[in-house]
């Protein structure tokens, strides 16, 4: 028989790694409910109407649809069986899929349980989606998505709170340096006015976000090449050599998008981000103004974050987000202002591996393992574990009595720092003997001895 | 527009009821961890062939399979596809499935690495499954298990352990009087033997389950219409009084089953268990035999658990488990004994909503509301929520400045027990105005005051 495997682009966690994981979620979800987020779940699929036509025809391809049960081909169109039509089938076999995402199901719950939340809502969402993406490293077709949001207000302070949520989070995972980039979809528009060329914004931001790779020159040609003009270009020239601190690059954006109003505004409220920001001040993060960050550009509407991780870690990435105005309206409610952020756990994970900041204490264990001699001396040791769990020490007895080399060797495994042996000597005066498999040392101790030593370590 | 809605037989959860799953699923996880079991994670879908046919063919029909992606239909067999033959088209349409428990798939992961595995290995998951029954009140098509195994010992210490984990964690939740009901699979055997029907064994376990119900008649009549003969049920004749202490009903079987060296063996393992639970003691719950026990009498070869919910509660098994001696051989890897238990997280939640055992702190959110009467203030106030949070006091700004009793009323709806009013005259002062929502009651307190009146509370 072969071995078995999983499904690609999908992951079994051992032991260390879920430790690992849950060390990130942890920290992750107690940063969120100190600033007042609470948790919702919702199901791991949903109708296939709730999703379908939400993340472009590129999204619809990549959802994951689960087949009908029973006889799901009974009310098939004989048409579109016999001419394979795959596409076309799909919604005749399949009602439910697996959601790609957390903010359509939050959408969708906010709507469908409008009358029972308390607006703002503040929501944290920690739950796995799927995506039938071809894998790659670092791209799993099953990930987990660990979202904060609020909707039901307008108020640019929640966008001021979120970079402090991010600075917190990645403070308490002793990450230093990373950076949380700040845009705003109104400052692109702003742009796109002033080079008049609304329908090149896409194309204008993905050559300037090449500068630093093709130099000003080749950003220029990429972007004549897409079909911006040389004059269009030429307004937007301080976009080239936009250096300096927030205020200096905001004072520019100021001067640049004098004609637009909508940039304008964006500029207004990048203003009163980034001061409120400054004045409450960040403890491990840098705040930064890019304005080629264009993330998402389909549905933000005013913020765009995105959290690059720090210098030095190759890894793209770590968190994104922002505000859209009409996050509920696809599913009929209106003026539902929403703005939000996420944090990438599987690459915080790799850059927490690779700066070596997992605590040492994330896999701690099992602290003593008994030595199983025989059912009495075993009896006698489970009395004893059965103290030291209550005492808050993690104890185990070796199942069987097995050679004693095989025990011991079992600990040495699983990286248990402590062995007890009790014999009929240590049963008949109440002792035990504590070996400490680090240094080897072994010696005769009481009860509260024993625990004494063990929490010591 | 409709109001979105989800599918049949899921559920969202909201913000106190996750707080609830969560504290429940706390209890469960400190003590398997207490007990030296470590986490695992599988992926939420498998290879089909990884879990199609382990099952049985009812089970293959509630698996939930997920359709390939991409032109599924090109390499379908036409003569499926006219004849419209679901089942057997699902093999060429759909290679991934949704796990149905977390048993195989840990049978699975056991194999795949078993090289990095240390024996014997204790693995706990809490992990969703999906089962496209149909839905009844308290079963879903969604629901999280929680499962404990070891695998690699037949030492039946495992037993006794799984017992007292169960007490521990129904201690922990306040849970009194849940009884552990144990039986032995060798036992059911002896039985079957003694009454010369094995093939028999379901239909008569089934119907001895009866006998509180229908009584001994009925029960006995029932046996025969199921084809048991009256001399074989005269020869098992104990059992329609099979009461008095676990010591006494061990006695009875003995003398019952002398004739069958398995039942034989099975009364020997039971003692064992018994007799050890008995010496280390439960706190919170009952251990009792019930040879009328037969739940997964398939795969199951010794011990078989499971809970009752308290006397009172009408709501059915809270958990069970039980040993299989060949848990990995489906995949290939063979006499690796295991056994395991598992907490019904959706049973245990709604016998702690009856019984009023959640704890009110459970659902305890933000703390202290600060009222947003402008820019100026909300600075103020967030400087000072900033500090709150570092020193573990969730608290919050009203992101809008909002007619103040609006706020007020958010407060209230979220049942925040404390808002702080922070205007001109309190910045000056650098005083804070601490209204306790509960009380109604309101004065100006120093920073430190507001800290020691929050924690107070």
């Amino acid at each position: 028989m072969a071995k078995p495997g999983i499904p690609r682009g999908t992951r079994d966690f051992s032991p260390t790694e879920v430790a690992k994981r849950q060390y990130v979620i942890g920290a992750i979800k107690h940063h969120f409910e100190s600033f007042g987020f609470q948790p919702i779940e919702t199901p791991s699929f949903e109708n296939s109407d709730t999703l379908m036509g939400k993340y472009g025809e590129e999204g619809d391809r990549l959802i994951f649809k689960i087949l009908n049960s029973g006889d799901y081909l009974s009310k098939a169109n004989d048409e579109l069986l016999s001419n394979k039509d795959s596409l076309r089938l799909t919604a005749q076999i399949s009602e439910k899929a697996l959601r790609y995402d957390l903010t359509v199901p939050f959408a969708r719950y906010v709507v469908q349980h409008q009358n029972d939340i308390t607006f703002p809502f503040k929501r944290y969402q920690i739950q796995p989606v799927w995506r039938a993406d071809n894998p790659q490293k670092g791209r799993f077709r099953e990930f987990y998505q660990c979202d904060a949001d609020v909707v039901g207000s307008t108020s640019l302070w929640q966008e001021v709170e979120l970079v402090q949520l991010y600075d917190k989070v990645f403070s308490t995972l002793g990450l230093e340096g990373a950076t949380i980039k700040i845009n705003n979809r109104k400052v692109l528009s702003g742009i796109a006015e002033v080079i008049g060329a609304k329908d090149k914004l896409i194309d204008f931001t993905v050559a300037l976000d090449k500068l630093d790779k093709i130099g000003e020159d080749g950003v220029k040609r990429e972007m004549e090449a897409k079909g911006i003009r040389p004059e269009a270009i030429e307004k937007v020239q301080p976009l080239f050599n936009f250096t300096g601190t927030i205020a200096e690059k905001l004072d520019k954006l100021d001067e640049l998008l004098t004609s637009s109003e909508e940039g304008k505004k964006g500029v207004e409220e990048l203003r009163f981000i980034c001061e409120n920001v400054a004045e409450l001040g960040l403890s491990q993060s840098l705040l930064d103004l890019d304005v080629t960050l264009a993330r998402g550009l389909n549905y933000y509407t005013g913020a765009i974050f995105e959290v690059a991780a720090p210098a030095g870690v190759a890894l793209g990435s770590i968190g994104g987000g922002g505000r859209y105005d009409d996050l509920t309206g696809i599913f009929g409610l209106k003026n539902m202002s929403g703005v939000g952020i996420s944090f990438g756990l599987d690459r915080i994970y790799l850059v927490l591996e690779e700066l070596g900041l997992f605590p040492d204490t994330v896999t701690d264990g099992i602290k003593v393992l008994f030595i199983n001699f025989g059912n009495k001396e075993a009896l006698y040791a489970l009395k004893t574990i059965k103290k030291l769990r209550e005492a808050g020490i993690k104890a185990e007895l070796y199942p069987d009595a097995a050679k004693i080399g095989k025990q011991f060797q079992h600990a040495d495994k699983r990286a248990i720092p402590f062995a007890v042996l009790t014999g009929d000597e240590e049963i008949a005066n109440n002792k035990f003997t504590l070996k400490n498999l680090l240094s080897g040392n072994q010696e005769s101790v009481s009860y509260n001895d024993l625990i004494e030593q063990i929490t010591a370590l």
